[in-house]
């Protein structure tokens, strides 16, 4: 803890893996490519799951369990699948000491085993729509791995759904996608940019991919949570078919999404600061962090007292009380800084003999002193404060970085410069796209849908265009 | 649904599948070995989770994560650990599209991963107890899978905490010991027996096992959780050592401890009967199913109104209301019953005329009509009270097929009956254990702990002991 954190604007990646290491989120794992998530960085996830799972059940999705590991032949039967994910696997080729007839791949993601599964379960419109959803560790196998962001092996949700309609389908699509927004935004209080990706950015075997997309503290673009239209692509291949309502038969119509591990590395590159983890309320372990102070034993007896009052005018808070005798204040303070935590409330004999606490908010530094009376509502006040202030501040954040630019050289110099995100026409053209993509490092992250239609011309070739899209360097 | 279930009597194996495939709990994977947990079963496992994770948590536990994929060397540095694990394991021998230098086991259970990780975190006695669960999923290679009992890879839970003392460890080993037991007698209503594993039986690597064990409708035992006392035997194969208070150094103490899928396998056969499922209602997914009937539009609004009352009035209930039009009531009647949800409520004109509704108990068959004003408080009441007789039942069941037997002929005569637990005494002699397997399939579940010293003698071979222990043929 003694050692300071390297600053962001110094080195935003050293930051990065050092808040993470500090922080106690995560660790390098003896698997190549793979992450231990500790139990801190663990609890924050966990309360990411609690709502997520929520928000799905009340949509009417359950969940259920696929196997980890699907048969080699499940891959070659979507030609845009396999040729996405083949290159990614880690695969079984030996189990119970004997070689296997066929390699079993880890899977990387389910559509196939799912599809497979599907086919047999569905049989008529009654059963549809089939709406499950599965919580699970998928991989990929990566080169250059980054905690969260970028492992080989990471922990995801993904729903997979089955319809009677091609509308349907597209509807229960975009209806994930509002799901990923809002909880982005509501409890992340992270605001992103939600729409389709391109053609070259989609998900192999997917009609139409969504997004949303939000911006880390370093003006890059981070992916936060994809929900696909998959149309007919699986169903054909795995003859997903139904009776229909007037006696035909026909392949359902599909979607499937996800949200993943990497939505951690997006609250710590979102709203950390050169002191740490900055956590929003309703996401983190600790939402308060109570500090008693005592010298003697007869300090002691009165701060317990006053603890033991505030913790239960605090029901329903998540309240950690640091009463650890072997580290001094600074200590402590520098420790929960560096996890987040969104309030301190410091509560010593002098305080208490004065009717009151401090409270410290980690996102602004403010102190202020509130009346031990009203101390309960008071945190659950400021609880919900702190979580509106960080969505603003991460709203002008994003807003002071992103830039509208219709000419072609003031567009690629911004692509080439610090960062931020470029509002920018685009005539459609993959090869305008991969142009700039090869020429910048900058990609479409999303069209946002929005915006409203706004005709110009293509900030690479000068083509028509119908609608700007969002350009930026992304994660 | 139409298809009647086989009778247990007739056949257990097949009524066993036959119920899992019938109340949609699992269906057969098309990865061999595996099975795909469908949304019914998820829920009831979902459930069980919810309640042993509040468990662990209240007992100072915490979540993490660690690789699913464990480097062979890992798995080399404890003698018994690998004899034990190697044969059974699934091996990822390409990745990203090579061949691995080394390969990489996919996780059977986590030890050596996790002692590799707890070397890095434990430096000092204040690092201790390091108290951490995960939830996860493992494998095992299966030649003979059923669904629940024996799959290639199932979902569990496993424990693993480190401490500075061997008091210590086994205090904590006994204290997950005493989850287990609660869990599965108040939860699962399932009474266990409970105490150390045979060194026979013991997990490999371990100092001690301690288990867990139910009886099933068939006589035989399932094994439904453990809790190792590790001693130091991971701790000194991993190095993973802390300096005590008197500044020496010390290789840490440890336990391990899981409860799996399988346990889903035990609430089927210990509660089930010729018509299905009989969930205990403290862990079912649905705990009343309303069946709201009604011919015409005009007692649909009179019925709706009654169903909604109701409804509102079982707040903190999981009520399913099973308004589906297309299926007739003989069936809906069937499907819950297989399903084995505790209570029906039906809910008809008459019976709303008349005051009252019928409630049906799906353990006894019971009926009893019940005033609508009272009905909210009566579902609640009546679910405490199916609870506590089905945990009776189970008990009663166990009891009458458990017999204390004392002379080797009685005792080879009853072990290659029909099944039941049989306590006799052994003397400790590992030969002795291994002829009774050898010779009646009977293995010693557990040396109950909670039994009073009784000395006699073996079974078998007529030598001294020390106190009875409980032979059974077990899943």
């Amino acid at each position: 803890m003694a050692k300071k954190l390297t600053a962001q604007a110094e080195d935003f990646s050293a930051w990065y893996n050092e808040v993470i290491a500090k922080a106690e989120l995560a660790d390098n794992a003896p698997t190549r490519g793979c992450m231990v998530i500790r139990p801190y960085g663990f609890a924050l996830w966990e309360n990411m799951v609690a709502v997520l799972d929520r928000m799905f059940k009340d949509t009417g999705h359950v969940n259920a369990y696929f196997p980890l590991l699907i048969p080699d032949s499940f891959f070659q039967k979507e030609a845009e699948h396999v040729e996405g994910f083949s290159p990614e696997c880690a695969v079984v080729t030996h189990g119970g000491g004997k070689k296997l007839e066929e390699s079993l791949m880890v899977r990387p993601t389910s559509e196939t085993i799912i599809a497979d599964m599907y086919a047999r379960w569905i049989q008529s419109y009654r059963d549809l729509p089939l709406l499950i959803n599965q919580w699970a560790n998928v991989f990929r196998w990566e080169l250059r791995p980054r905690a969260f962001l970028r492992t080989t092996e990471f922990l995801w949700q993904e729903g997979h759904t089955a319809h009677a309609t091609a509308a349907e389908a597209e509807e229960e699509t975009l209806r994930i996608l509002d799901i990923y927004r809002t909880f982005a935004e509501d409890y992340m209080a992270i605001p992103v940019l939600y729409g389709p990706k391109t053609d070259a950015e989609k998900f192999p075997g997917a009609l139409q991919t969504y997004a949303i997309e939000g911006m880390m503290k370093d003006g890059k673009a981070l992916q936060m949570g994809t929900s696909h239209d998959l149309g007919q692509n699986f169903s054909r291949a795995f003859n997903i078919d139904f009776q229909t309502r007037d006696g035909s038969r026909e392949h359902v119509y599909q979607t499937s999404w996800g949200m993943s591990t990497r939505t951690v590395g997006a609250i710590i590159m979102a709203h950390g600061d050169d002191r740490g983890l900055v956590l929003p309320p309703r996401l983190a372990p600790h939402q308060v962090v109570v500090i008693p102070i005592a010298k003697s034993d007869e300090e002691q007896a009165v701060v317990q007292e006053a603890v033991d009052k505030l913790v239960a005018s605090l029901e329903g808070v998540r309240v950690k009380v640091d009463d650890r005798e072997q580290f001094g204040l600074g200590w402590k303070f520098t420790e929960w800084e560096t996890k987040g935590v969104p309030l301190r409330v410091e509560l010593g004999p002098r305080d208490i003999a004065s009717g009151q606490a401090v409270v410290v908010r980690r996102d602004t530094g403010e102190k202020e002193f509130v009346s031990l009376e009203t101390l309960g509502k008071r945190v659950g006040d400021l609880l919900e404060t702190v979580q509106r202030d960080m969505f603003e501040r991460a709203l002008e954040f994003r807003e002071a970085r992103s830039r509208e630019i219709r000419d072609r050289e003031s567009f690629m110099s911004a692509a080439n410069g610090d960062g931020g995100f470029i509002l920018a026409h685009w005539c459609g053209d993959p090869a305008c796209e991969a142009a700039i993509k090869d020429e910048t490092r900058n990609t479409i992250r999303c069209v946002p849908m929005d915006w409203e239609a706004d005709p110009g011309t293509c900030a690479y070739c000068g083509g028509a265009s119908e609608r700007k899209v969002v350009y930026a360097q992304a994660y």
